[in-house]
């Protein structure tokens, strides 16, 4: 057995006994021989309370400073669960990112890694320590702790398997990837693989399953990662099947998904919102007039509609913001409103967007056809849409949402046939 | 003006509110012309809180993990401290044990400071920046994270004031060093001076203004010690008096205090407990069977009686353990009676230990006895004495606590005059 990275993010490890159980986890992979190193999150509540005390020492804070407290969750949670592990009989050891060391930039709250000199921790797994990484943070040019932004626990897990030549397996709290939203949709099935391009789409597209960034380093560095349940039963033996998948959803290259579906998912975000500038001059440099100043505030624009000109001389340009920048949006163009030169703003938060994701949709034409179809036969209204390779997205009513996707779920056959 | 070490303790930094009222001390300082470093202490509750995982994690743990855990706490405080310091107007920067690095042996959890680098500080402090400095903390020898014990804030100042070259300012929620608790004796002064050695008997004797072992480093080290309130006015002027003391009590070098008292302060301690060994042979060798094993159980004896043997046979032996060892005490006796050879043991909980402390006894004749009269003048009975150079203490029943007090600070002239 090789190198495993298991990673916990806060829900998992909330308390002393659910620390608890993710050390039977651990004990399960050391027993069936893995060298383990396992990353871990604050515990669930701590991040929030460490950096509601940074907003009210000052709402305005150095960002040197806010990592430096912020950081310490994740501390305390390698340290406990190092204690857990060894009362279970297990050599164990905690490392903070500067102890390790995890080198990133100097962009503190959000820092990239730089590299990861993994030879002592490697040497140590090998000789059979479990390493227990504080996830989320490194050490910056200026050996000054920095931390790698929210969700940065699941990006220091990935980026430490690939130092490690490690596999790596995100622990959360559903036990896969899914054809759509459970919750939604009764029929959908947990895929065994999904590709590293099709879960970068579905993480870009509000799926809260994995970071984009971890993602993104995965393919990369073709590190091989799994999604599974850590409230499954930890003493439940490893259910690895003949294929190499195992209990959870394997995120892996597409050479390696052998039944490849067309579509592999339907993804929605109610996270949007719809600002339309009416009557604009249709003429070059008002796109720029109009974005450039959203860019500068810091605002997303996701997708873009623009009506074709009627008169030749006026337009409407419709786009989406997420939700809570719709106010700031609004605020940005009223400001710029005699530059650019419109009649008046209209706007929606009542707008989610569908989308659907599959490596399948390069080869086979016609698969954006069959969305509009199967929408139309719902009586759905399609406000915008953006494609790219592997994706189709649309924004419609926020009151479809369900209809829609459950709608789209049975037209690409992804239904579970029932017994 | 030179450099400044400022300390503050849990109870000072316990919320942003607190933390906001340290800055404005610190503010004070550097106003005046200091260089300031401050110490701070983890948020009151949060050290117990992490202690208290540690336990649930596992009843024995590594005190490596608990260190790294522990330590989280100081942290915290250090970069809140910072973030309120920098909207201030203050440049200021965190510090951690491993950043400066303080060096510390590898016992974890009651750590000995081996060295501390001030070399960069030292820059920075002189250039205007406030170090703020995360107490209790250092690295070890294996590059992990040390702690120096509770209470080891007090310690961390004073090492890195001596360090530094610098003057060392105690904040804590009393504002000196009084004759006598004031909550007992309403005529109790508060000292100008107190000597290093009067300090170091106060602290081992329970008053817990200062830790023993942060007196003993200034003792050492002849950093000048003041302790004050931290809940003063922090935009009052410095109230530094022209014999160079400053609003609290200055702890420094007998030489340097000009008006000795023979007596300088009267302690007590409820933490006492006494166990009595009844009907020992009174031979070589049995003390040390009765005290070896209480110190291989870590129970510390302070005051010991042997009586005068009637018979030249058998004699009884009384000694004083802290309240909380008393049951492991008596079971440790138990475990070893056929070996000592006692007939049984009696024990009480309801003692208390009064001392008198002051350099002035080595110089003048009838001190102790003057304590014995007034104690008689009462009526209390004293169950045992034990002397140092500069301090008698008496075991007394605990009812009379504050009646032997107050009539010890009257007998040597120490109640404030009535205006």
């Amino acid at each position: 057995m090789g190198r495993l990275v298991m990673k916990f993010g806060g829900t998992s490890v909330a308390d002393i006994a659910r620390i608890r159980n993710v050390a039977r986890h651990v004990e399960r992979e050391v027993k069936a021989g893995h060298h383990v190193a396992v990353v871990v999150s604050a515990m669930s509540g701590t991040t929030d309370r460490l950096v509601g005390w940074c907003r009210e020492a000052a709402a305005v804070h150095d960002a040197r400073e806010y990592d430096a407290v912020v950081a310490s969750g994740e501390q305390v949670t390698a340290g406990l669960l190092a204690i857990v592990l060894q009362d279970l009989g297990i050599p164990a050891r905690s490392w903070q990112g500067w102890q390790i060391p995890l080198k990133t930039d100097g962009v503190h709250g959000a820092a990239r890694i730089a590299g990861i000199d993994g030879d002592e921790i490697r040497k140590r797994m090998d000789q059979g320590q479990v390493a227990v990484i504080a996830g989320f943070q490194g050490i910056g040019p200026d050996r000054r702790i920095t931390t790698l932004g929210r969700g940065g626990s699941d990006t220091s897990a990935v980026a430490i398997a690939a130092a490690l030549d490690a596999a790596c397996d995100i622990y959360t709290d559903v036990d896969g990837v899914y054809t759509a939203d459970p919750r939604i949709v009764t029929g959908a099935q947990k895929l065994d693989r999904i590709s590293y391009e099709e879960m970068l789409e579905q993480a870009s597209l509000g799926a809260k399953v994995l970071q984009t960034r971890s993602v993104e380093l995965a393919m990369v560095y073709k590190v091989p990662l799994q999604v599974r349940s850590s409230f499954e039963a930890p003493d439940a033996p490893n259910q690895n099947k003949p294929d190499g998948t195992g209990p959870g959803t394997l995120v892996c290259d597409e050479e390696r998904i052998v039944e490849q579906h067309v579509v592999s998912g339907v993804a929605y975000s109610r996270d949007e919102a719809k600002v339309s500038v009416r009557r604009v001059k249709d003429q070059p440099g008002v796109s720029a007039a109009i974005f450039g100043p959203l860019a500068e505030a810091d605002i997303s624009v996701d997708m873009i509609v623009q009506n074709i000109s009627a008169d030749g001389a006026f337009t409407d340009i419709t786009f989406t913001v997420a939700r809570k920048d719709l106010r700031k949006a609004l605020e940005v163009l009223n400001a710029v409103k005699s530059k650019v030169g419109f009649d008046d703003l209209a706007h929606s938060a009542d707008v989610a967007k569908v989308s659907i994701v599959g490596i399948g949709m390069r080869s086979h034409a016609g698969v954006a056809a069959k969305m509009f179809k199967a929408l139309a036969e719902k009586g759905i209204n399609i406000q915008a849409i953006t494609t790219s390779e592997i994706k189709t997205s649309v924004l419609i009513d926020e009151a479809y949402t369900e209809l829609a996707v459950r709608a789209l779920h049975t037209a690409y056959g992804l239904d579970a046939k029932v017994a």
